[in-house]
């Protein structure tokens, strides 16, 4: 049988845990050009909290019914499509579910050899493959600028930070507890760390970003992005990647009431969604296993077990209680 | 005596009328290297709002006691300045008064045998630097693209409009009131408009611009901003050229919260402030003054006369009670 965890309704707020429902189902068979994935590990990601909205966005939410979207990476057990052979170990939108059929679309292979597997829905992986585009495309660090990215011991924040220190910027975290901070300093090499539950962001991106800040890097919104805006240098960039402290708002979300400050500062905030630079994907990778090889960029996985603990797990996403990429193992 | 609109308190919201004191002072005489202008057409922009507020922006506030900033154009009645002789038309900085001493910093001659003194602080400079710079670097419109423009009666707006037309794109224009949604279409050539004060802004986007929106010029902010943040295309430009809307709040500028749309959408939001384009402004105005004289470009003033009235005049900013560029004549 094939465990599968199904969206049951929609929530209001944090979801609750009968968002979902654990279900025992049929094994998919591969019929042909198709392949069935064993989940070896499940992604869990902020933006999931959007995908299982009734709204329209960059991607179509999960209806009713359905098998929870997620990431996932894990082996092929029964194959009848050309490409893909039974053992070989694959990373696609396999979802919350131990077995997953597929005829191959937005699936590629990966090599347990070069990389643990949970490394291809971490940094090598879409969390990887945000931090990288979004910062190199859209933030355009250059060396000696001031790169501040909140979210910050994060998937995405902890890999931003470390391109962006590799790039030669002065590179401030903003993150919640002293713990973290402590890590960013520590063990990824960041310059500067603001706890931002304890004490004022404002006060700490004065003292942390001296000169201003260049690039800020949003996986937050709120208080912070709108804090963020009053510290602007002249043709800053501000990437609006995420926005977890709003995803379970019950009200509207907070606007940034500090946005004039684009025109004081002559500033953009631009959005980004890292399906846009699939083509790139390789290439980007390739650099960032490098940097892994090398040490200077440090890779760091949270993971629990259970497709039956998914709520409890996919909370801490909100609550911030865990460090690095959150992981579902299967 | 010299007629000087003298800054004597810092409003809180909406400017009263003793926000200024109307004094006679001494007439300037020029010394070695300045000149006197004699003002014949005062600016009156939204902009000056901001600038009698005690905060930092991308221009000093007006202090109390020192004249109110505003943009001039006017005649050279005294000098002793090498570049400016006696005679010669000029614009610039001159300020709310009768009179005003310059040592040239920020002048620049015109000439009202090419064209009407009002248009040199009108079409032809900063409402129309604006416009033009705004619009063709910041929201760079291709044939064919839709754009949206707030703000569309007004001297910055209508120019937006008119350019964005020549550059053959669907122009669509936010006013408030039929009058000066029907001028936008019978007089400036807009494809559609619509009329804030009277139905609804997301329906009026719905109709008016079926294929999306591809540029948003903003001059209001508010509501209207965060209204068209909901129809944006892929890679849609908005441009921050200021939020009429929020000037005179006496709580916090209401922030966009439809923000996220940026990143749904791929989109950018960048502010700009037309003094960066200053080495740029000759050019444009040959362009803009070329499509004045071919009729493709239309200029509107709305001209009250006496500084007495100055109160008055700029009230109407906030209140629309005008069309086109506010003037104030001497």
């Amino acid at each position: 049988m094939n465990k599968q965890l199904i969206l049951s309704k929609r929530p209001v707020g944090l979801p609750e845990k009968d968002t979902w429902t654990l279900e025992e189902n049929e094994m998919p068979v591969a019929g042909e050009g198709q392949f069935v994935v064993k989940t070896a590990y499940i992604s869990l990601d902020p933006a999931m909290r959007g995908w299982i909205n009734d709204a329209k966005s960059y991607i179509p939410p999960v209806q009713i019914g359905e098998v929870m979207r997620s990431g996932s990476v894990g082996e092929i057990v029964d194959s009848k499509h050309a490409d893909f052979k039974v053992g070989e170990f694959v990373s696609g939108w396999g979802g919350v579910q131990e077995y997953s059929l597929s005829d191959g679309t937005g699936w590629v292979k990966v090599d347990p050899k070069i990389a643990p597997l949970p490394l291809y829905i971490g940094t090598l992986g879409m969390p990887g493959m945000t931090a990288y585009f979004g910062l190199m495309r859209i933030g355009e660090p250059k060396e000696g600028e001031t790169v501040v990215v909140s979210g910050a011991a994060g998937a995405v924040g902890s890999i931003v930070g470390q391109i962006a220190k590799i790039k030669g910027c002065r590179v401030v975290g903003i993150a919640g507890g002293a713990d973290k901070c402590q890590y960013l300093i520590d063990e990824l090499g960041f310059d500067g760390a603001i706890d931002y539950k304890n004490g004022d962001i404002r006060e700490g991106l004065k003292k942390e970003c001296p000169n201003g800040v260049d690039v800020y890097f949003d996986n937050v919104g709120g208080d912070i992005l709108n804090t963020v805006l009053t510290r602007l240098n002249m043709k800053a960039r501000i990437v609006i990647c995420g926005a977890i402290s709003q995803y379970n708002n019950t009200t509207e979300v907070k606007g940034p009431s500090n946005y004039l400050s684009l025109l004081v500062s002559r500033a953009k905030m631009e959005g980004m969604v890292v399906m846009d630079y699939a083509k790139d994907y390789r290439t980007a990778a390739m650099e960032m296993g490098g940097w892994l090889a090398e040490g200077k960029l440090k890779s760091k996985e949270h993971i629990e077990e259970g497709i039956e603990n998914f709520h409890e797990t996919f909370l801490k996403l909100f609550s911030g209680d865990k460090k690095g990429k959150l992981i579902l193992k299967v």
